[in-house]
């Protein structure tokens, strides 16, 4: 193969960039929040650039994986599993990690170690594209459809952090009218036509109220409401009960396999998630026992963009929908979603993006929605460029914290506030 | 995207190919079998080449397709399925045409276009990677191994056709010393240290015979036995039994899902399969009453290279084998089947071919197994070129059949020999 396509360097560069302080069952997200951004740089001087995860445990995975590229095609995505397993350290030992607790699933060694890889096979992904003159979704089969349509993302929010940060002109929203107008405001600016409230906040009813006033808003959009398995399973059937008929579907509304299996069973409501199908450990039982209808996938937590193709293929065999997930990210990912959906003949749902809550990016040209849809790039790689100055900024940021910042911690983020906020036991209702 | 990569023209050429007279539960093989060579050919004057099954059924659906395709990008292979669907005609209606007794398995309407589909796909990716430089499995996300390996393909067989054809210096093999005296030319002129013996064609005893000699001959090498569906359960355990700690695997021993299932119950013998599970709709209940360890995956089955690769994570997924299973077949799909082999993790056994029984290609350079492995091609594109001559020659063949050779029918090709031959009711014994 061409010696130009063998990988020369690979850069790392962990930043802080500023979120809203948007509210969810655990806390509160931080002024700053991490992201690693990788570039691969190719022998014949082409940059492939991906993003991940920032927080400390997935910067030690990434280190040694960035030192075992150089020399190998920037072609071999495929390898990187392998190469991964082999340099990122014993998964058996790390697997006695298990945190699933948090808004992200369940936290093995081995999804640690696919979102670490998933930035680097979009880097590379993109360094290809760009070598050879190929749109990544090019690199996936080639898309399937021009656009790709997301949801507006509703949060319920305060105005400011408490501790400073970044000011947005959002104001707060807490109650129904203030979801109404941020979701007006959504589908104003981006023209957004489905539109979930991240839940799991304010005590149920206050949340069937918002989505009521949506519906009320909004005739007959689709409207979704996910507490991130905040709620028991009777307080789920309870929602369930009283949405029936104005939900598209309910996401993570109680935590665990047996809890959704049991709130799937009492309701016509379909079930998304992004927690308690996250790996493909979790699949079999989970599909098996009809748990979740929709899986949201992220191709960070899956591995990357070949393997997010893999699990489109093990939903539509199974008669499972898929869309997907999203987290606080750049508009690299932003991109690399794009791309990756573009493929994927069984895209049920529109897609969520936490993308237009944050002001700041590392591309050079801002993702536009157009009807909330966003055109898939035809250009070589992702169709996006770096802008070092942006980045070398929000690296400078990363460097100056003095540490609190470096790990996403929502409650300890809330604490700011609230000086006795803990996580809450789930379940919370 | 570059106007370039826009196919310019897609060529059909049906051809005979020469088939030695090689003996299988139906039937024997014709002196001549019909395959597809699909050419698509790039704005930019790049020419990528497939192939797949060319019998009469095949060539109906290629037809729409080919006329369908000028004017397309060439990377736009998930875009093919759709394409077929709308342009081959209705499905749905075709499904009642279900043919199960065959030695391709099931025959759907579904999975004769995803055969078709195949042919087309293999021949954009070859174009695309010629076009951009990159070889096909670099298309697929990468080669995950240098080398794939293949496994001596034995049958019983005559020493002519009855009604002419070409001849070969093979000689008869029905015996058991016939058997071994295949397996070791094979393995000198090839290298193969693995082995399969197509049964079903004498008695299951003269076949337990065989495979014991084999084993003998070759001490602790892989030994595979497949009679394409021809036993009843009680006669697939009883051959299991008798081979116990001899045999690799069992090759549909029996004929479908309930008898399969009824077979791996009981039998620790791992049970492949290319007939009982060819379709993904056969995959649910297949895998959940564990009627089959391994599946044999086929890309003109499944639909190509990257439905190949979906069906890898799939098995991967369910705990289930994979290795590749092989019909007649030129050296384009050789190289296709390599390329592919080489980009999933889970191969986990020897590939079949028949590519050593056939004497006549359209590639200019006939593939070598060394150590019964082929080299991965990292030349762009499959890595082989065709031999327009010899594509002539072979379709003058088929132009100048009188109809009998080009749907490939081995019962009708027994009878030459033996006027009274009807394909056997299963189970045969």
């Amino acid at each position: 193969m061409d010696t130009a396509l063998l990988i020369d360097e690979v850069r790392l560069t962990p930043i802080l960039m500023a979120d809203p302080p948007l509210l969810n069952t655990q806390g509160v997200h931080q002024p700053y929040t991490p992201r690693l951004v990788v570039e691969v740089v190719t022998r014949g001087g082409v940059t492939g650039i991906g993003e991940t995860y920032g927080d400390g445990k997935y910067l030690e995975l990434a280190a040694p994986l960035a030192a075992a590229l150089p020399g190998r095609p920037v072609s071999d995505v495929n390898g990187l599993f392998a190469l991964a397993d082999e340099v990122c350290g014993d998964s058996r030992a790390a697997d006695a990690r298990v945190d699933a607790g948090g808004l992200r699933g369940v936290q093995t060694a081995d999804k640690l170690r696919l979102s670490v890889v998933s930035g680097f096979e979009v880097a590379c992904l993109d360094a290809l594209g760009k070598a050879v003159g190929l749109p990544v979704h090019a690199l996936l089969g080639g898309k399937v459809r021009d656009r790709v349509e997301y949801s507006a993302y509703l949060f319920y929010r305060w105005a400011a952090h408490p501790e400073g940060g970044e000011r947005d002109d959002w104001g707060a929203a807490l109650d129904p009218a203030g979801v109404v107008a941020q979701a007006r405001r959504f589908a104003r600016d981006h023209g957004f036509s489905s539109f979930k409230l991240k839940g799991g906040v304010l005590p149920p009813d206050e949340e069937i109220a918002a989505v009521r006033a949506l519906a009320e808003a909004f005739p007959g959009q689709p409207l979704r409401l996910d507490p991130n398995g905040a709620w028991s399973v009777e307080t789920s059937l309870y929602v369930a009960e009283q949405l029936k008929g104005v939900l598209e579907y309910l996401e993570d509304p109680a935590s665990g396999t047996d809890a959704m299996a049991a709130v799937a069973a009492g309701t016509d409501v379909p079930l998304a998630t992004n927690m308690c199908v996250t790996t493909l450990a979790e699949v079999p039982e989970a599909f098996a026992r009809d748990a979740v209808q929709v899986v949201l996938s992220d191709h960070h937590y899956w591995g990357g963009l070949h393997r997010t193709r893999e699990l489109a293929a093990i939903c539509r065999l199974n008669g499972v929908g898929l869309s997907m997930h999203s987290n606080t990210h750049l508009g690299i990912s932003l991109a690399a979603m794009t791309h990756v959906a573009a493929t994927v003949p069984n895209l049920d749902y529109a897609c969520d993006s936490h993308y237009p809550w944050q002001t700041e990016d590392v591309i050079t040209a801002r993702h536009v929605f157009r009807d909330g849809r966003l055109t898939v790039s035809d250009a070589p790689g992702l169709g996006v460029e770096l802008d070092r100055d942006r980045l070398a900024a929000l690296h400078r940021r990363w460097l100056d914290d003095d540490g609190t910042m470096r790990e996403r911690d929502d409650a300890a983020a809330m604490r700011k506030a609230e000086p006795g906020w803990r996580t809450p036991s789930i379940p919370r209702w």
